[in-house]
């Protein structure tokens, strides 16, 4: 079986059903939400969750139309789709204060997904301590921070998050964080949400790395984006694409399969060449753009009975 | 008695000599260390503390001659200055880890001192962790954050960093700030150095707010850099300097003097217009240059036997 | 009488006016566009020039109620107006071509309103070489640039923008520029435009620095809006504001005249203290929300039958 | 033959020699200066430009040891070198006055070298206008513009720059860029000098895109560096690199070589996954450093006899 690398669920359904893999204890179900396609992936077994390469739980997936998203109401009502998944998988009463953590590095592109999102968020926990009585009603104490990476800080994120949670004790954490995805056409365009946090290096098994509930004591939903993939998955994707002139002219075996190709290359490719990344072209307005979508999404789920206005007013 | 402003011991020393006020349980000296004017300024009574409107405790302030430090060797010389002083407040064991703060907003120019010298440091922490044997003697664990302001997290950053002390527990920690002057003279070339931490709002007691050994458990040394004065301020100094035809002309007093002047106009001008800050034309230039100097002083001071070229190879 | 130190003709106007110099040649009319608050100023004499300290022309303000401009229907009104203002003055044909300048220094924040307000145009002249086909009816070719000041380039910025429109040969240039003001509360709340271009040093008369129809051969509209002021000004501001008691206090003339006393600071005050810029806080928030007004006016003027989600839809 | 898509003459050169191609008209020399492995490609005929894809003229390539420039010789000896090379392909007399243009977009990464290296320079035209007597000996007048992209000014940076030259009349036109090269092992590690300007799409032939020597007048000298390289390549690279148990288990012919292989996937891979970029992750970083290095070494040869340290002085 070919080793699955990708931060989304879906794809590694995906690449399991093509493979005919045997699943049981993965349930997939479909939906469209205000016009998103939505995907749900509920890992249920520890048995599923090793083949699919990630602990139990759920996990959603939207799917974006459009990088575009020029149309208003395409924009409005993706931020409607996310903040309803949003709201299902926290579960939070009137009272509950949250948490939002952007992770990943402000100074690398790709990787400022996760601070880019919380800096346009509605923080208003400060103000239910100082102006109780100004805040509308509906609008929970909500508090961020963007930590930085380990070569930033010096100290791994979950240290941070832990201490942070431990004294400011919310009832829930949210990261935002940029994936990897093993399609091009899933950068920007993919949302997912799980509510088994987030576990670098899941398979070490590095108990201080992970961001979840075991580690933080409440519940922790993770919100991510595909920004980048890496260089072995473009080339899969090239040779797939060359069609049946190019696969001959390249000398390449006629049942070329991209997976496979994929798994062979990580194997045989020194690592010099895997540490590139691919980027599209306009990867910096195409995160300024879905950041929106998360950030808004994450606001109308937080706060109750707010409009895109209220945000705007609040935020710029 | 006028009411202090300044973040700096200097200043409310100078004030208080200049008024005569008796202040008996504070001692200052000066000194000259690499060609860099330097005073200390004990306080050593709860009386003293309360006149001073300072806590007790150790204040070291050094003058950089020139705002330009265009000449490579003045600037060595304040950086080893301000190491050397560093090193005598915060009486390091070699195994000792640190832990710097950067306060303050980095959206706002005259207020990101800290996040910008933090970002400048030697940080070193993980690397003990997971390449021990690659790491020259003397190069101790640092680790830093800078977690951004109360409107930002909807945090105290007092909460913030006690929760990331209790997790990370460094044997000390230095906080990095911009702070407020009385004299314009002072911006970006005075550099005051203090074992008693940060209490914002010193008066008003909250102990949430106070970064130092009390609320942290370890001992709390701040750096400090004036980046501002208010509009008050300016108007004072402006007024003291206007000359004899200009008091005249102004219909000002003869006898005007600025520290009753500064106080008398905090007591008489509307909140709205003591909300505007004063800051040089170049203050974004002036800040990258001071907070290059507050980086590798305590850059020198963390790591033992280092050079200039062996923290640019490590930071750039 | 008094030299009148501002960008804004209608304080030289109000100035004058409570001088009751007499300023004929100068007609003033008032009147409200979307809910806002419109003044026009008319120089029509060399005399009224030299005494306003601005040249003959037409100068119209746009007052902002709001600083937050928090409420969507404020902020597009404030938009449609200034748009309805630029075109009177702009008189183009279907077919004209414009050139946008934004003036000032990126870096200092204050002087980037010019800058900060071109990337928010949208840029058209390229689509109407390469894809004409594709472009909406209505939509003009327009192209910008922001030069960059003297310390940056080593050039006169007349100078670069000169050579430029040599070569675009565009019918119009609209220049953006922040400008100063005198008086505290105009700060991001005035826009100021005018058919006159922008003469920097006027009474100088360096015909290499002014952006001017003389100088470009073409039309030349500035817009304009005041983000700092000098320590000057806010000291008069103070001690006007100081009310009966604080003047009593501070030994100010009982008959203290704000003007006057700006007048007399200028001449008194040593030049190194006059170098220091006052703004609010908030500066960063208030430039970047003033110059989403002035984008978005400049680009419903310059182009026909849009929509602020067109808008949106082409910049973001 | 295959077609040749690399913005470095070495790379051309090298690809022409490999497929044993009849190149007459090109000449190489190899040299060491201060440590640092020189290329020297001149193309002198006509049929040879045509061949290697570039005009006619001189093509210096240095290659940097290392990405980390960590030592502080290294760099000082990279910088000289560079500034040797340039001063002779530049050819100034003492009163030379230098127009330094910094071409690409300051808004993605990779392609923010120009712009980046534009402002470590030393820009002392207008101190040539203003204060001739405060200039040292051996300063030339230097000014400098990094005018943006088509998609940013609606104007080909050929007029922009042409109206300037037209205005300023410089001695001699830098200009600075970002390339792309076929190799990922010369991303940040090779500069590329040449005599014969910037010819975007050299095939093509749009004059007005060229800046050269006969678009605008005046000596133009390009300095080049790769910054990214394209998926095709990339996936090119990696199937070479695969070893031969790799390539078995692709299916790939055993006599795979790299550049038909990107000539074919050129030809069948959709435009679509022809528009990712591929960059190291800490792309960032390595700009920032390798335009030091750019920036210095056009400093040194554009001023006689200054230091490292005034450079700095100045600068920053």
């Amino acid at each position: 079986m070919t080793h699955i690398r990708t931060d989304l669920a879906i794809e590694a359904h995906e690449m399991l059903t093509e493979a005919a893999a045997e699943i049981t204890g993965v349930t997939m179900a479909q939906q469209e939400l205000h016009g998103i396609p939505i995907s749900r992936v509920l890992i249920e077994s520890d048995e599923a969750a090793q083949k699919m390469g990630k602990p139990r739980g759920h996990y959603v997936t939207l799917e974006l139309k459009d990088l575009n998203i020029a149309e208003g109401s395409d924009y409005e009502n993706a931020c409607f789709a996310l903040a309803e998944e949003l709201m299902a998988l926290l579960k939070l009463s009137d009272k509950s204060n949250v948490l939002a953590v952007g992770l990943g590095n402000w100074n690398i592109t790709p990787d400022a997904l996760g601070p880019k999102v919380v800096q346009q968020l509605m923080i208003t926990r400060h103000l239910h301590t100082y102006i109780p009585d100004q805040i509308d009603e509906g609008i929970r104490p909500v508090c961020a921070i963007s930590p930085g990476v380990l070569g930033i800080t010096g100290m791994e994120t979950g240290e941070v998050i832990r201490g942070v949670t431990d004294t400011i004790r919310p009832d829930a954490v949210i990261v935002v964080d940029a994936l990897a995805a093993r399609s091009t056409n899933r950068i920007s365009t993919t949302i997912q949400l799980c509510d088994t946090g987030i576990s670098p290096g899941a398979g070490v098994g590095n108990k201080r790395k992970a961001l979840n509930r075991e580690t933080l004591g409440v519940p922790v939903i993770a919100v991510g984006v595909p920004t980048v993939i890496d260089a072995v998955t473009i080339t899969a994707d090239l040779l797939a694409a060359a069609g049946e002139a190019g696969s001959k002219a390249l000398g390449l075996a006629p049942d070329f399969d991209p997976d496979e190709g994929r798994a062979t290359l990580w194997q045989s490719v020194p690592e010099a060449l895997q540490q590139f990344i691919v980027t599209p072209k306009d990867v910096d307005l195409l995160i300024d753009r879905v950041s929106k979508v998360v950030a808004n999404g994450i606001n109308l789920a937080l706060h109750k009975d707010i409009t895109f206005q209220d945000i705007d007013a609040y935020i710029s």
